[in-house]
């Protein structure tokens, strides 16, 4: 039985300690890893992205995409690396054209009626998904042993209000109106973003993905029973359908803006760990780590623009309040163009250092 | 004494339900405003609008504001009406010009040093205050005896988040960096909003305001002590002051995103109400009722859109989970252009049918 399970341990992954607050271990100091750590703060991402032509050329190529996600990981030793694609590959591979303009967000031909819906192709996203996944299998070679790997999707929420407004917006308002005006064509376009993404999901952890995040950047705009309708409920269905697949796999969800209602979503959709905004109060997120869940976040990614003494103070009263908690370090969103690469150096040896 | 009593009660102003929840008494069926409820989605604001010339003309037109204030009071018969202005009438009277052109938001120059901020004139916004002061008595003049009239300005943090940034912007970047920048600075540009937000608040109280609000529109963007310096302090400052002027007079305070810090807030400030956005949930709305508080809120301006039997089940909701508390029915946003006025009377029906 002890040789059965040190070869069993043997075969299987190497530790990586960002796994253990995900797994129920409380971990000195915290594992660290920033949203968006690849990204156009780095000279070096700069370089690539220049190489590639357009964004969705950088997500497609899986030489690319690998470089500029182990870039950070090179700088600063993080001990999560996570997959570099967007949100929007979703959308891509069903068949709705995605274009990145410079200068612009995303712009995508809106789908607001199931007739639209009707055009989407669903079965056929295999080919767009096995090219993302081949960037996860370059990556689990050439990442070092002990750092995890992290892919991710957006939620079907999020997602669904770029397909159906067409790009960004600031109050979500052709999705939430489509799901006000015909709850039953919209719940179609949800079903089929939790079917695919599923898929996809799935298709990252057989590649050699270690933990998984779902995106939901713009869960905060909804009432409380559409945030249980749109939000919870296909997390919830996601969860269920990858953890039948992939018992072990940690699943961490985002439900930015959630606010008072982040606990409900954690209990509700059985997630392995929260990612908490910037607006997050430090002992609502003390609260959050008594539900049998690991918390990340909420450093405010303009104070890590900013440096200096008061991003060593608030980085302390961070690990002060989550001590003995399940924590993993993280932003409360990406971090921006602007921020100085040196700054993100002084913050992982804050974390590392607090600790000593 | 019985007979003073008396006297004194014929002298001040008569019976105004819409007040009752914010002093402390539940009231069956709530009463009931909207945000924004003077607007776009009434055609006879949009008359008046053309006769205005542009918006900042309207606002500062004591006839024209005053008339559009009254029109959704004809129309629908609020509790309560909210004087027309803009909450950039502050930095507009501080002598930062301020430009609202078509199609887009307000733009200003922005100011973003203490050199650029010894420019404005807090001593010279008596004249344009005055104006809108003007406005403020036409309506107590003019509205029913039985309605309230709800004076309102900007809270510094957001005020100051247009007067940095020159315009709107979902992320509130550029006050965020210079607070974090050179956060004394900043103070100055908060403190000298407090006390000018003060004056201008207590002059519309002397003009006939019955009660206050003060719209935390960006409130939701800071890390919990970003929020306790910058929204709370702020707000707490303004409500002890408007207090020893006017010991009588309720505040509401309406921290928009403010989520889980929604309670300190209210512990915090002193207000007497509390505006919910449309992200807080009903049972969080129920918890803080109970911290001697009117709560108002959440209604998605959006399913006022969209109307129907689903605007009713969700009212009816909302009417169920405020039962016995101090509740006033609200949206957790402005009206939006496109709502249909006839959603608008069907919502009032049902609000007050509901208590029959």
């Amino acid at each position: 039985m002890v040789a059965n399970a040190h070869a069993s341990h043997s075969t299987s992954s190497p530790y990586r300690r960002f796994l253990d607050p995900l797994k129920g271990k409380e971990l000195t100091p915290p594992p660290i890893w920033l949203m968006r750590q690849a990204g156009r703060y780095l000279p070096e991402y700069r370089a690539t992205r220049e190489q590639a032509g357009g964004f969705l050329d950088l997500c497609y190529s899986p030489r690319l995409a690998a470089e500029v996600t182990l870039q950070p990981i090179r700088r600063y030793g993080f001990d999560a690396a996570i997959l570099f694609a967007d949100i929007l590959i979703v959308p891509d591979a069903l068949g709705q054209s995605v274009r990145f303009e410079v200068g612009e967000g995303p712009r995508l031909d809106p789908i607001t009626t199931e007739k639209e819906l009707a055009r989407l192709r669903p079965d056929a996203t295999g080919k767009k998904f096995a090219i993302i996944c081949e960037t996860v299998q370059r990556l689990r070679q050439d990442l070092p042993a002990e750092t995890a790997l992290i892919g991710f999707c957006g939620a079907p929420w999020t997602v669904a209000t770029y397909m159906v407004g067409g790009q960004g917006s600031t109050d979500q308002a052709d999705a939430r109106s489509w799901a006000y005006r015909d709850p039953d064509g919209f719940q179609k376009l949800i079903d089929m973003l939790v079917e695919v993404s599923v898929d996809y999901l799935s298709g990252q952890v057989k590649a050699g993905a270690d933990a998984l995040q779902i995106f939901d950047s713009w869960a905060g705009s909804l009432p409380d029973n559409e945030f249980a309708r749109w939000v919870i409920d296909p997390t919830r269905a996601m969860v269920e359908a990858l953890k039948a697949r992939h018992p072990e796999i940690p699943i961490i969800g985002f439900p930015r803006g959630a606010g008072a209602s982040t606990a409900e979503f954690v209990t509700a959709t059985g997630v392995d760990g929260v990612s908490c905004d910037t607006a997050m109060p430090l002992c609502a997120m003390r609260e959050l780590a008594e539900l049998d869940v690991a918390v990340q976040g909420n450093l405010d990614p303009l104070l890590l623009v900013a440096g200096g003494e008061a991003l060593d103070r608030r980085v302390d009263e961070i690990l002060a309040a989550m001590k003995g908690r399940r924590h993993i370090f993280n932003l409360g969103h990406g971090i921006t163009p602007p921020t100085p690469p040196e700054n993100v150096a002084r913050l992982v040896e804050r974390v590392r250092g607090g600790a000593g």
